[in-house]
């Protein structure tokens, strides 16, 4: 069957969710700040991701963020939604009202609790009975470093073979891995890097574009990456791939959340507090964070 | 200052949540499995647990199960509530509403999603928040199988400085970590064995009782173990403990929960289904486990 | 078939190689050492084992450290050697070196390079034709921290099927796993615990001794723990289990080889330098360690 | 200072050790396989590497062998002896002998049997003891998937200061690292990629070349996707990149050095026996081993 038509080519800042000091989404922010990432030559945005603090917000909150930023992106650039749930009924319902407030497409995270038996089989399933409800194309996101979970090469390219499981963002960093899953899922299944440390090598096997945390922060940095490498220009994309780990580190594995908040702070943005039980950035981490960001050419 | 008044000693099943066909929530097998599990010497049950698929429930179906389960147990036995969810402010608002179904504690899973922030800063704060704000007792729950999050003894010992806080649900399997957290937490704060795999060692280094698995489906056994250790009897309750292991580990890590629900149907309770993505047993599966059923005595 | 007659009952230090200011063995500080412990009640003497730095040693120094230590144990004491290596082969040489040595058992850790290949048929297969080859008791070492390996119970079971396999060093710290070889390898074949850690709870599940590094600083308190638990004293035995913790602790996993050797020599022993890539204590931990032992009554 | 004058650019093969039907190292077909390696532009050899089954040979055997292939390799050819071992003595012993032997430089791998020690501080002492005892240039073999140690970049940089320590093997197959590795120990460090996995992208992000177990069985593949690496030919190098992992998994995690013997015999190259507690390929795993050899055309 022929793949529902959708290019995830490009690159796609993972956003935060701004709150405001009592912990409220705060959703005047959120538009201020994507009207700002609106003019760079981003394909997209990814909301309620890993990086926007989803499993912290209530459905309500999610629904209206949502249409807060549907209102706010532009129709030529993709709003992806990131609906997963434990169990299949909540995902496929998430996914639903993702729909309905505007998404065009879903980015789902592999169940994850019992990890013991979150097997190939249980995990194909729960795609395909998603795929089947879901209104819009569907993407896998798996991200084992923060569920457990690493979705084989060959439950990936079963899961690939129905029309509305459009591609996958992979975060799980091996880089042999994300190439196998190119060759077994074949074309039409849209590899995404899920993380900006190996969004070139990713690109050379064969990932169509990536999500990024780093490009919240240095989007003109990241576009450059994807750019240069389209250009036959891999020397000098190298250095800049280079260069961008530590920034990317520092905002991701590093200092987390608090870390890309503090950031956006740094670059004004609306970053703001995040919700506990994560803790802000103490003034010794922001210090190094800023540190890295001017040593990076960030800041 | 003193902890609350609230024993835990004794043997705790972590109920499973009936599903229908439909994968709806069967209230009417819930009130009747507790009609039959409360005829054992049973000190309570744990209710929206890892074993309940809390995980898999909605809000309005966890309070629902809760005031099912309040009118299905006497007043002489415990209801403690799992009410852990990822955000600190989620699960201040549900153990609120458990309390306010009559749950007499709530059991409350690490915060994990973000588990390179899962300091023992972060958790002892998101804890003393929690205990801060419940109008009932507090229990830590710690299953590192589940989460990938192991607290520290002396994140531990310093969350159970709070008088709210009054024990903790231990299913990592370190029986040395047990036993040092009895010792750095002190006396006022219990320890239940979160397996029966490791119950009666648990109870030798100091737990005053377990949160066992293998209470839905063989009370008694889980019982004998308990009343031989207090009343001194170790020869026979290791017998009987070494005994017990291959049952429990299949209707636990073997089989999972759709293992310990097709024990419950071979034993004559409502086991059902479970909801997706969790996949139910296959007949070679079911054979396994009638087969360790009969070899360990249960069936 | 009847295993070899050799009882394990009791309680082993697993002791260090000694080292002078170069970094050869110091032989007759060796000796010395095993003069004093030989005044208390312990079964014998783990040698080359991992607190030994065995994998730091060559084959002569090995055979050398034996027979220096046959000559200072007496007879009613046992020698076991550690013999482990990555091939059979090898294990099999160095086995029959060290019964040639005065050895009364080998002690033979996993091998475990090729970790992703070390199946329980390969290892079955191993320990079964160096028992074969063997000409003194054989047991396993099973050290996961160390090796990545945690040999499974139903290959700890067939592997026991053999009558020069005697045992085993359980050093896992899974006590449920302990307890279900004790019940899956069936009596003659017989288990020590690993570690000071679980020495109680090891006991109570079927272990007949133990092998803990905390016996090599403090052997009144390990041997005490063995005889309360024997006669009866439950009680008291968990009282200094739980003490015994922090102490152990510090002179394995926390301050590891160069924190055992510091506390001999606050204790009068002969504990000297670590080899490299090992590095000796720094002045801080030492301070550490110090106020552990006299926390714990071990100084 | 400047680094020691050798190249590490190209392909190299981790060539596995001949043993005859006892057992016993195989010198002359060792010979003849390197007669036929030859032929092709592979840059030099590693020798008593993992796949040398090096932690199975003697020190006898391993100088044995390091001479067999110095009179079988051509002057214009490296030969890269694995030295490592668990001490830092016996690791500088083995160096030396390797360069009497005619070594041209000494991979050695992280020491980690102590792996909570292996502390960054404790391995560039390690590495910077040995490069300066060595009298050929030293290189860092970090493996993490045998030895569970990843040496972390900060320490690879601090150990990249000694003149004498000229590059990497780095297997561990996370591309961000790597990537990281090259920007922070700088020009003269040099990375090779160590597997074939990875290789196009590793030389994308910095690495000179590769150590690469496919190079044994499908030299021209391994050299084309370098050439055509260096021709700029992007597309087609990604292309064959993707279509050789299965067939590299095959011969590494997947079968093994097993599974890397057979398919020498199958070639034509003398594979022969691993020495236990490896096991051979069963017939199921070798007509496996076939098919995936012919669908990746390398049979």
């Amino acid at each position: 069957m022929t793949k529902a038509a959708i290019s995830l080519a490009g690159v796609f800042p993972p956003i935060p969710t701004p709150f405001d000091e009592r912990g409220e989404v705060h959703y005047a922010t959120l538009a201020d700040n994507l009207a700002r990432w609106n003019e760079y030559g981003l394909a997209g945005y990814v909301v309620l991701g890993s990086n926007g603090e989803a499993v912290y917000l209530t459905d309500e909150e999610k629904v209206r963020i949502l249409e807060t930023c549907r209102r706010a992106i532009p129709a030529d650039k993709l709003l992806i939604a990131g609906t997963g749930a434990q169990s299949t009924r909540a995902t496929i319902d998430l996914t639903r009202r993702a729909a309905e407030a505007g998404a065009d497409a879903a980015l789902v995270v592999t169940p994850h609790y019992y990890i013991g038996k979150m097997t190939s089989e249980a995990l194909v399933r729960h795609y395909h009975a998603l795929a089947d409800a879901s209104p819009i194309p569907v993407m896998i996101y798996n991200v084992p470093g923060f569920t457990g979970v690493d979705m084989a090469v060959d439950a990936l390219a079963r899961a690939a073979e129905h029309p509305n499981l459009v591609g996958m963002k992979d975060t799980a960093g091996n880089i042999t891995k994300l190439a196998d899953t190119v060759r077994a899922a074949g074309p039409g299944f849209q590899v995404l890097a899920g993380s900006a440390g190996f969004f070139l090598t990713g690109l050379v096997v064969g990932a169509v574009g990536g999500v990024l945390a780093l490009a919240n922060i240095a989007p003109q940095r990241a576009l450059d990456i994807y750019y240069l490498f389209r250009a036959g220009n891999l020397e000098e994309a190298a250095e800049l791939q280079r260069r961008m780990i530590p920034v990317n580190t520092a905002v991701t594995a590093g200092l987390g959340i608090a870390g890309l908040k503090a950031a956006l702070d740094m670059l004004g943005y609306y970053g703001g507090p995040v919700r506990p039980p994560l803790l802000d950035l103490t003034g010794a981490q922001r210090e190094t964070l800023r540190a890295i960001l001017v040593e990076g050419g960030a800041l």
